[in-house]
């Protein structure tokens, strides 16, 4: 067995420093309406521009700015009504000096108008002209060709996540296809011979592979598809086996358990075994979390969380979910900003130098003060964590977190 | 034509508390690995206890802890090695009066012991015998049963959105199956002369169908399933087929459109023609988004989204997503936490007294403070929606917001 005495603990930013080295997945073409949460491989130039002729902002009338100089409650100026345009026409004819048309919002603006009159200042006379009560300036209510887009701009960069207004926006465009990351395959493992399949029932002693469905969650929520894999016992051959074929399939492996140090030795060592293995990670300054695994198998990445269901989930939170926002093409690793709210500790709250500690805090609003409750409990169990709403950090260089102090929340995905 | 001069403007209030009338979708059962995102359709009570057995929740000896009473760092207690409980084993033996048994975290106590001595505090001799220096209370370092969860209890409520350490919970139970609300269906349609497939290249005057692509990617972030139907003409038969047909697939109606007066009024007078037809509302007091329609069609809603694109996103947002979430069975029908911070706006905002104003912002991190940078630009581009993080809400009774102030900002789905 290897000797790996020499593994020292490293901080969360050693560890995500070390993710570059992994390539995003491959890119597939997807229809538009299959793209929302996509994450596009390639820049995405506009194909034209928008608008591409002058429209109207307003419900009004088209008009010639100058005409309208000077106009007044007290002295309007008059126009005369020749024409109309409505939602979807092109303008039949341009329009002269003294002329006015009918305009409805979105209307294209006719040849020889430059700006619209709100209809709120104007008042129609039954024999075909109008009064304009207010002067308008050139350009005045009107959407100019290229105010939304110009016709060559990056849209959007590679690596976006595609947003619903980001959807429409292409679809005004015309754009039908895009090329996006594919989706990353993960597979997850559960390892030890007291893991049962979940329809059965434990005998003392065993438990169910709690691990596997919550990591799998984590992965579809983060973006990624979740293969779940057999249960692997405690068995050298079995975990070598287990790993090798799944390297196949898989662009990234999260492989949970080993909570016992000698499940953790055989995975490790089944590890170093594979072609082209590096362990890189072996243990790192996190609470919990600290029998995290990283390792680059032939450049594909595998990932060894903690057996205990909660350690497991906060070691993907923290350091498994930016590895698979890697993996997916994401330009920005960290959670979006929907990810985090701050909030005001409630109590104080002890940690220890030289690491981060990752409490559960429930959010209570009290009138305007958001309230960060800490959830305390065994790391073994899951109940606290299905109470929580998210995390605070005690960072690596503070003792502790004094009550009051308002933090950062890292919302549970 | 029906007369709808006697519509008022309704407020996000009245409009929201018009929603209960409208039922939840119905249940289905699915697998565990298909339920995180899912809504329960009924309490959930935990089926198990667990742990169901007393567990050590450190590494260490299992004890009886009155055998440790008094030791201490220059006065140690002696304890004879007795037997070894392997996470997963079954203990072989009892644990008798000064007696100590090796066991790993999650390991069974053995009959007899009751407490774990943690290994820091220990030294274990080569003649079986081990030193423990600091005495442990009784049921320290130890998952008592029931600690996470007791049998009978409700795990979780109706109407709760499982996330991924729910469903860890509910593994570790063996829930293998569950029943939840189905996913709404959603029938959106774009109506107008002027719109086109998104495929088409628009000659002057007419614009793609950008409103459905957005709508219907907000729809599925909002847990429903979207189905794009065809762009309906301005005829009042079409309209009418096209709204009938969609009654008998979709739980939930959403047109956008009828930007103009007359497609308005032909969309009106076709819903009004359906049977069991109610209009509750015609106009919202919300900026932008007056023109927005609320009617029950036999039970069924349609809403009426207005036509610009960058409208028909912020009535979704508020009012519309609001309604799915109804439909599909939510307890909260507001947006989770995580849909909304606190920003500081960064210059003064008009609005009207009246009626509430949504305006677009974007989030921006300078130091310690998080900033709302306010994106101004005619409602009728979606380049600055697509610029923004989210809404910030100018309520009804004011007439504009200052600069400096601490407001919500609600992030975009």
């Amino acid at each position: 067995m290897p000797n790996l005495e020499f593994f020292r603990l490293q901080t969360r930013i050693e560890v995500l420093s070390l993710y570059p080295r992994f390539s995003s997945v491959g890119a597939e073409e997807v229809e538009l309406a299959a793209a929302p949460g996509r994450v596009l491989a390639q820049d995405l130039p506009a194909p034209e521009t928008v608008p591409a002729f002058p429209r109207a902002s307003m419900d009004g009338y088209a008009v010639r700015a100058g005409d309208t100089f000077g106009a007044s409650p007290g002295l309007p100026q008059y126009l005369e009504i020749t024409g109309e345009v409505l939602m979807g026409d092109v303008p039949e004819r341009a329009l002269g000096s003294g002329e006015a048309h009918r305009i409805a919002t979105g209307g294209m603006l006719p040849p020889g108008a430059d700006a619209v009159v709100m209809v709120e200042y104007t008042n129609e006379m039954p024999d075909k002209t109008m009064e304009v009560r207010r002067p308008v300036a050139p350009g005045e209510n009107v959407l100019h060709p290229g105010e939304d887009v110009k016709a060559g701009e990056v849209l959007f960069p590679a690596g976006r996540s595609l947003r619903p207004q980001d959807i429409g926006l292409l679809a005004a465009l015309g754009v039908t296809r895009l090329r996006v990351h594919r989706r990353p395959r993960v597979v997850v493992f559960s390892s030890g011979d007291e893991i049962l399949p979940i329809q059965d029932k434990p005998p003392p002693g065993k438990v169910r592979d709690a691990n596997a469905y919550l990591v799998a969650a984590q992965v579809a929520a983060g973006g990624g598809v979740p293969l779940l894999a057999d249960i692997i016992p405690d068995n050298f051959q079995a975990l070598r086996t287990a790993l090798s074929d799944a390297l196949a399939e898989a662009d990234l492996i999260l492989i949970s358990g080993g909570s016992s140090v000698g499940t953790r030795d055989l995975t490790l060592a089944a590890i170093q075994d594979l072609p082209g293995a590096d362990i890189l990670v072996h243990g790192v300054a996190i609470r919990p979390g600290k029998p995290t695994i990283l390792a680059d198998i032939g450049g594909k990445p595998l990932m060894g969380l903690p057996g205990h269901p909660a350690s497991a989930a906060i070691v993907m939170q923290v350091l498994g979910l930016p590895l698979l926002a890697r993996l997916a093409g994401l330009a920005d690793l960290t959670p979006p900003r929907g990810g985090r709210v701050m909030a005001q500790l409630s109590r104080n709250l002890a940690g220890a130098s030289g690491r981060e500690d990752y409490v559960r805090v429930r959010l209570r609003e009290d009138g305007d003060t958001l309230w960060a409750d800490p959830v305390l409990g065994p790391s073994g169990l899951l109940s606290p964590l299905v109470a929580s709403h998210g995390l605070v950090m005690i960072p690596l260089d503070l003792e502790g977190l004094n009550q009051g102090e308002m933090l950062t929340v890292r919302l549970f995905t």
